[in-house]
């Protein structure tokens, strides 16, 4: 008897999928192993790179793996900050849906059906074209794409009032375990059939299967938008004055908070003419053009009557003057520092102004600049810990301090994470948060979807 | 030896509990075993209503459960319409929230901590006074519960706008098999870390396990609101006229439909002054003072651009009138007939002036009156199929004629429920909608949290 040749898995992928469509370059398969997580991660080179062009090459390229128990490591534009599209295997292949970027909007039923590799921005161009509007906003919807954001279940700025990824997804179509096939939901708003099986794939950073087809909900796209910067002396007013918004019937579209060392680091390093002052707020209103003013000028009241410096825009440029200090953030703190860990952390806006001294705190004891910032209105704070990138020892300080960054969010009944999910880097804070018998029911449910844990083994949780 | 005398479950449950918290009087077990489902269900008297206090009462009790194998049928207002609430095994007891009945509101922090017992409408009537919004108005608000609106995933004419009671659950305490506690979520809006088990649970209908805390979402409360009645002289206009006035950028915080059939129903049984017409339209806008009336203007410039019939208010009493149609249409169907169907389908309003001749002729086929109203913004239709009591007959075609209602939904990419749950009458559709590898995670899902099956057995889905 003669042993059996057997083929090996990339073999069988490029038989099912033909050539074009699975690259075993070692240039791709380096290329393909990195996303955008600052921090060192343990990683792997995949033994290949493939890009499925439609739904049935997704099934296929399941099927084979799922025989072959290869695992999949999918992949939106890499764009991510917690690993999650980062390759931890050899034996594994990265799926790029980058050829998968065809979408169609129904304008009269104000839905769109996406593939995974649509760019945010522009699928959110489009539809803004037709009168319409797809509010999730990651810093980085520029370059990643739509299959990244439900995975991640992006949010951003305007996620205060126009709430995050999930709300805007009503329905999926994704490959499971043994390139089994799942349609969730439909292109309706309301739908209690059974359990929601779509919303529990989003944010799900694709350890339950493919998704290969998305149904997005559209809304009115807002005629007008106006910002009002307010600038504070003592950090307690910063929670009282959005309290004072909410209540009086305003509901900010962003609510964009920087503390004192943020706007230093802005007027260091390009000044846009901002005091000293304890903690800066953008509010950003929109709606018809009336309310946005009415609106803004009730903000301007509001504010002034607590002694609190407010300015305003009249006209495009002097908007753009508003926020240049936001915007200008990210270039001043690479300005500052080589290295940057920015935790997405969530406290309840209530405990701000007791929390941001004892983050502090913490990088007072590693002996690191910290710098805060983030959307207030829902308590996501972005706490940056800046560090020398050639210097190691530092760069474990940082990496030790957020420990304690993590720890002090749940403290606060927070999360560890608001916008940049858990991936590798967060793994070890989920337990703390989730508790024994909630951490079971996910890996549980993980197991239900893949049961020989395949789809991005290693991230979330662990089985 | 002598047999051990066992102790019966129920004699348990008053050990652990105390007698006032469980109730055996047959009174008090035939008064629990129904719900406000129309239609006749297998039920069961049950063992014993119990009376949980606290969060504690719920551990106890479904750890004897648990141990004892007793199905629990946990009951909000056993307002629904689905049979949700109803036991249907003699074994079982019936858990009734209503000494849950405590909350408690953070306005700093737009969050509210809430017993499942609390009357939707209490709630709502006592944020509205601190400034702050809770929007989830199912028609039950008046005496539904919070614990059953999040079992339901209840919605209403708002959801349009705000989402539905899912989007406003933010963390959940549950108790799940064997009496283990999971919390879930925290009082942020931005919460990525692990899969959603909160928004899992949402819609559960009581399958997985007890709810006995929910943190929930408030938002600022708009401070106006105003509507306008459009008559359409031809259904087509009806879809078209919803896409003018969403891609113009206003979003309805309510879009009520009725059609000729509903109106005249109105007309023949309390005039408001409707001509005959084949449909109507109201459409409510909220808002700043300024936006509200800018809107309407908007709306009724739209439309009478269509050459659609527009009337608005200018007063408060006006205003009452607009809405006086809808609000007699309960009374005006129960006085056609005395029993009643009310199907909540959802269908994408693209298909509505398709769907509607359909529907129409499947009760011609069964020779059944048929009104037609619902929310058309989000394509949720109740399609109320109404007989007479007392003729079976004629009951018996209006169940059958509804397999062919929901048929038709699915077929539309619709859902079979917009609101009011699967339970048990819609339960052999499930499988339709989702499929086969869909329905086997479902029943995976539900043996996760419950593998003896005790909670709510045999509703929503079948293990």
């Amino acid at each position: 008897m003669f042993g059996v040749l057997r083929k090996k898995p990339v073999d069988k992928l490029v038989e099912v999928l033909g050539k074009k469509k699975v690259n075993i370059s070692l240039v791709e398969r380096k290329l393909y192993s990195y996303d955008a997580t600052p921090i060192p991660l343990q990683r792997a080179m995949p033994s290949a790179v493939v890009f499925p062009e439609s739904h049935e090459d997704v099934v296929r390229l399941v099927e084979v793996c799922y025989e072959e128990e290869v695992p999949i490591f999918p992949r939106g534009a890499g764009s991510g900050l917690t690993g999650g599209a980062v390759p931890t295997l050899e034996k594994g292949i990265v799926v790029s849906f980058e050829r998968m970027n065809r979408f169609q909007v129904d304008v009269d039923n104000a839905t769109a059906e996406v593939e995974p590799g649509v760019i945010t921005a522009e699928f959110q161009e489009y539809v803004e074209s037709l009168g319409l509007f797809y509010p999730p906003d990651p810093s980085s919807f520029k370059y990643s794409t739509i299959g990244g954001n439900i995975a991640e279940n992006a949010g951003g700025p305007r996620c205060l009032k126009y709430g995050v990824t999930r709300e805007y997804v009503l329905g999926l179509t994704a490959v499971i375990k043994e390139g089994k096939v799942i349609k969730t939901g439909n292109p309706v708003i309301k739908d209690v059939a059974g359990y929601d099986l779509t919303k529990l794939f989003v944010g799900s950073e694709g350890t339950l299967g493919l998704i290969t087809s998305a149904t997005l909900k559209l809304i009115p796209k807002p005629r007008a938008r106006a910002t009002a910067l307010a600038l504070f002396n003592r950090l307690e007013d910063v929670g009282r004055a959005v309290t004072k918004i909410f209540t009086s019937g305003i509901f900010p579209s962003a609510l964009e908070f920087m503390d004192e060392d943020a706007i230093r680091a802005v007027e260091d390093f390009k000044p846009v003419g901002l005091p000293k002052v304890k903690a800066l707020l953008l509010i950003e209103v929109d709606g018809s053009p009336s309310s946005v003013k009415e609106d803004i000028s009730r903000v301007e009241e509001l504010l002034r009557s607590m002694g609190v410096e407010v300015r305003t825009a009249s006209s495009k440029e002097e908007e753009e003057k508003l926020w240049s200090a936001r915007k200008s953030l990210g270039p001043a703190l690479g300005n500052l520092k080589s290295g940057k860990i920015n935790e997405d952390i969530v406290i309840p806006r209530i405990y701000l102004s007791e929390a941001i001294p004892k983050f502090r705190e913490i990088a007072k004891k590693y002996d690191l600049l910290m710098v805060i910032f983030g959307h207030i209105g829902d308590g996501n704070l972005h706490v940056n810990l800046l560090y020398d990138k050639a210097n190691r020892e530092e760069e474990e300080r940082a990496e030790r301090a957020v420990d304690e960054v993590f720890e002090l969010s749940l403290k606060y009944k927070g999360s560890i994470t608001g916008e940049h999910g858990v991936g590798l880097t967060k793994k070890k804070f989920l337990k703390w948060q989730f508790g024994e018998a909630g951490y079971e029911l996910l890996r549980g449910i993980k197991l239900l979807f893949d049961p020989k844990n395949l789809f991005n083994p290693g991230k979330v949780v662990e089985v």
